[in-house]
C-alpha cells in the first residue's frame, strides 16, 4: 500500500471510451490498497480548440488582462475531464472526487498562462484520500493570491502532477502517456532503440532539452529538486515504463555509459563573418537578440584571425530565424560584421548520459564515428552530462544511428531474427 | 446612466462572431453611461455536448456525488464564454473581466444540479463596476456552502441574470435572447399577434406555465418577488422589446383585458371512468402518481352520476403517459375505476391577462368563440388572471386565431394592406 500520483494526458482522457480505461487503471490500483489522486489534461484537441476561440475574441491581445481570461477559458478543459473521470470512477463502485486548482486550493504566482506553482494546500484531500476516496485534480490550473485563475503554459499538467505527488508525499507518480517510456533514441529512426528500464533526472533533464519529448522540461526539474520519483508508461498496455529517479538511488545499478542519444531538427544557424574582435563585441551580438524575445542555443565563437577580426556562430529556433536576422541587419553599425549567413538546415545530435562524468573519450568516440561517415560538424556544445554537435540535417538519421551503435546502445538480434 | 444587467442566451454567444455582436452592444450601453453587469449563457448546443459526455461516463448514476461532478463538467459551458466576452471586451477597448460563481461568490443550496440561490456577495464587484469595469459573470452555477460548484438547472442563467440585477439593486435587468419580445401569441400561428410593450409579472409567469417559452418561469417569480424590472429584447436587431413590470407599475396605462393566448401541446388526457364517489379516493388517485414523480396538472371531478360513481378526467405530461397509465393500472383495486381512458391528442388552450380581475365575462368569451367554430371543451380550469380549455389538438391553430381576435388583440391592418 502506497500513496501515488497518477497522472493522464490528452491522448488518454480523449473521449467517454478512453476515459473509462482510465477509471479500470485507477481502480486497479485502488483494489491493490493504494491511495491515489489523480491528475488529468484536457481531451485531446480541446485546449486547442479554446486557445482558437481566444485569438478568434482577441487576435491581438497580450496584455495580462487578456492573459487572465485566457486562462479562464483554457482552464475549463481539465475541469470537464476531472468531473467526467471523478463519475466515471463513482459509476465503477469507486469512490471518487474532483479537486478544481481553486478548491485545493494549487497556489501560483500572478503570471497568466505562464504562472508557476507556489504551494498546494493537502490538508482537505488528504484527509479524504485517507478516507479512501480518489482524489482527481485537474491539471494545467491553479489560482493566483487575489482569487483568479491560473494556469501553468502548454504541457503544465505534468508539472500539476509532480507538485501534486511532492505536496502529497506520494512515494511516485506514475505519468501516463501515449508512449510506454524513455528510449534510447527514437524508434522510428532506430529501430534497435531500447526503452530503459530506469534513467536519472540529470540525463531526462537532458534529453528532453534537446528534443526527446516524452516530459515537459519542467516537470523533471521539479521532481529533481523536490525528488520526486517518476514514471513514464502507457495508457494503452500493461508493458513496464521507465522510472527516473535520483542518480544516488541509480547508483547501485550497472549501467551504459550513454543513457539516450536525441536530436533537435527545431533550430537555424547564424553565423557573422568578420566581428571586430574587441571587448564588447559579444554583448552587441546578443543583447538586441535577448532584448527581441530570441532564445540563443549554441554558440561558438572562432579563435581572432589575422587583422583582429573573429566569426561567431549561433543557433537560433527556426521559427525565431527571419526576426533574429532582421534584429542583427539593424544592429550592423554597432557590431560591425562584414557578412551575415543563415542556414536553417541544420540539426542538433546529442548524447547524453551521467557515466561521461567518470569516464573520459565520449566526445571523441562522437567525433570518429561521425568522421567515418563523412558528417561534418559544424559546431560543438558539451555539458557535463551531454555532448551536442550540430549537423547538416540530411545526415540526422545517419548520424543518430551511428551513435546509437558506436555507444553499444543497440539491442541485441534475437533468435528469431537471426534464424530469418 | 444607470446600473444594469445585461443577459445573453446561448444563441446569442453561439461562436466569436456572435460574441462580438454582444461586446459591441454592451460597449453601446457602458459608452451611454451605465454601470454594467453582463450574465452569459454557454454557447448553443454546449451544454447538450457536455451533458452527453455526463450520461456517457454514468449511464445510470443519479446520487449526490454524481451530481456534484455533473455540476463541475456543465459549468464549464459558462465559464468559458463569460472569459470569452470579457476578452472580446477588452479588445474594443472596454475594461471588463469575468466574475465566476465561485468568485462572487453566488451562493447557493447544495441541491447539486437543481440548486437555488441563496445569496449573492457583491462587495467586490460593485467596487469594479463603479471604477467603469464591465462584470461577466458566467450564467447557471454558484456555489455551495461547502465550496463545490453547483448548477441551477437548465434555462436556469435568466435567474443567475435575475438575481445578479436584484442583489446589484439594479435598475433593470434586460433578457437579450432570439426573440425580439413577448407577443400576444405565437406569432407562427396569428401573423397579426403584436409584441406586447410592457406586461405584468403574473401575465408573464403565467403565460410562462402555459407554454409560452420565452422566459423560464423561475426567472419571472424571482423578478417579481425582488421587484427586478425585466426586459425581453432581441440580440439581432434594436427593436424595443417587452418591459415586464410590477402591476402597480404598470396601472397608469390604457391596457387590454387579456395580454396574450398561449398555448401547450405537451400533455396528455387521463380519465377514469366510473370511480366510486366515496371520501379518499382523489387521494388514491393522486398519491400515487405524486409518488411517481408525475406532474398532475388539469384536474375535472364531474359531478357523481347514480350510483355513487363519478368519472375523474386530469392531464399530464405526454412524456409521462405511459407511466402514468402504468401506475394508475397497479392502483386499480384500490381505486376502483372502471375503465381508464388515455388521449394524447390534446392540447391546452390558455387566456391570460389581469384585467380579468375586475371584468366579468371574460371566460364566457371564450366558451361563445370555441363553440361558435365547433370546438368542444374538455376540461377548463381557472386562475385569478388565467382561464385554460383543453380541446382536440387538431383544433389548436384555429382556437388560437379565434381568441385572438375575440379579445381584440390582432394588430390593425397597415394601409399597405389595404391597397394590396
Amino acid at each position: 500500500m502506497a500513496r501515488i500520483v497518477m497522472k493522464f494526458g490528452g491522448t488518454s482522457m480523449a473521449g467517454s471510451e478512453r476515459i473509462c480505461n482510465v477509471a479500470a487503471r485507477v481502480k486497479r490500483a485502488v483494489e491493490a490498497g493504494d491511495e491515489v489522486a489523480v491528475v488529468v489534461s484536457a481531451m485531446a484537441g480541446e485546449t486547442d480548440r479554446l486557445v482558437g476561440y481566444c485569438h478568434e475574441a482577441a487576435p491581438r491581445a497580450v496584455g495580462a488582462d487578456f492573459r487572465a481570461e485566457y486562462d479562464v477559458v483554457v482552464a475549463a478543459g481539465e475541469q470537464v475531464t476531472a468531473g467526467l473521470l471523478a463519475m466515471t470512477l463513482q459509476a465503477m463502485g469507486v469512490r471518487a472526487r474532483s479537486w478544481l486548482g481553486w478548491q485545493l486550493p494549487i497556489r501560483t504566482s500572478g503570471a497568466h498562462s505562464l504562472a508557476r506553482i507556489e504551494g498546494i494546500e493537502t490538508e482537505a484531500v488528504l484527509a479524504a484520500m485517507a478516507g479512501g476516496e480518489v482524489a482527481v485534480v485537474p491539471g494545467f490550473q491553479g489560482l493566483t493570491a487575489g482569487g483568479r485563475v491560473t494556469t501553468l503554459g502548454r504541457g503544465g499538467s505534468d508539472t500539476s502532477a509532480v507538485a501534486m505527488a511532492a505536496a502529497l508525499s506520494a512515494e511516485r507518480c506514475d505519468i501516463y502517456t501515449d508512449v510506454d517510456g524513455v528510449y534510447t533514441t527514437d524508434p522510428r529512426i532506430v529501430p534497435r532503440a531500447r526503452k530503459l528500464s530506469r534513467i536519472t533526472y540529470e540525463e531526462m533533464l537532458e534529453l528532453a532539452s534537446v528534443g526527446a519529448k516524452v516530459l515537459q522540461t519542467r516537470s523533471v526539474e521539479l521532481a529533481m529538486k523536490e525528488k520526486v520519483r517518476l514514471q513514464v508508461l502507457s495508457s494503452f498496455s500493461d508493458a513496464p515504463g521507465t522510472m527516473v529517479v535520483d542518480e544516488d538511488e541509480d547508483g547501485e545499478m550497472e549501467r551504459e555509459l550513454i543513457a539516450g542519444v536525441a536530436y533537435d531538427k527545431s533550430e537555424a544557424k547564424v553565423t557573422l563573418v568578420g566581428v571586430p574582435d574587441r571587448p564588447g563585441v559579444v554583448g552587441a551580438v546578443f543583447g538586441p537578440l535577448a532584448d527581441s524575445g530570441v532564445n540563443v542555443d549554441m554558440i561558438v565563437q572562432n579563435i581572432a584571425k589575422g587583422e583582429g577580426h573573429t566569426d561567431v556562430t549561433f543557433t537560433v529556433p527556426r521559427a525565431q530565424l527571419p526576426l533574429s536576422l532582421d534584429v542583427l541587419e539593424k544592429a550592423k553599425a554597432e557590431i560591425g560584421f562584414t557578412a551575415l549567413l543563415s542556414d536553417a538546415a541544420v540539426a542538433k545530435v546529442s548524447v547524453v548520459g551521467v557515466g561521461m562524468r567518470s569516464h573520459a573519450g565520449v566526445a571523441a568516440t562522437m567525433f570518429r564515428a561521425l568522421a567515418a561517415r563523412g558528417i561534418n560538424i559544424q559546431a560543438i556544445t558539451t555539458s557535463e552530462i551531454k555532448v551536442s554537435v550540430l549537423i547538416a540535417e540530411e545526415y540526422v538519421e545517419l548520424a543518430v544511428r551511428v551513435l546509437h551503435t558506436a555507444y553499444g546502445l543497440d539491442a541485441p538480434i534475437t533468435e528469431d531474427e537471426v534464424s530469418a
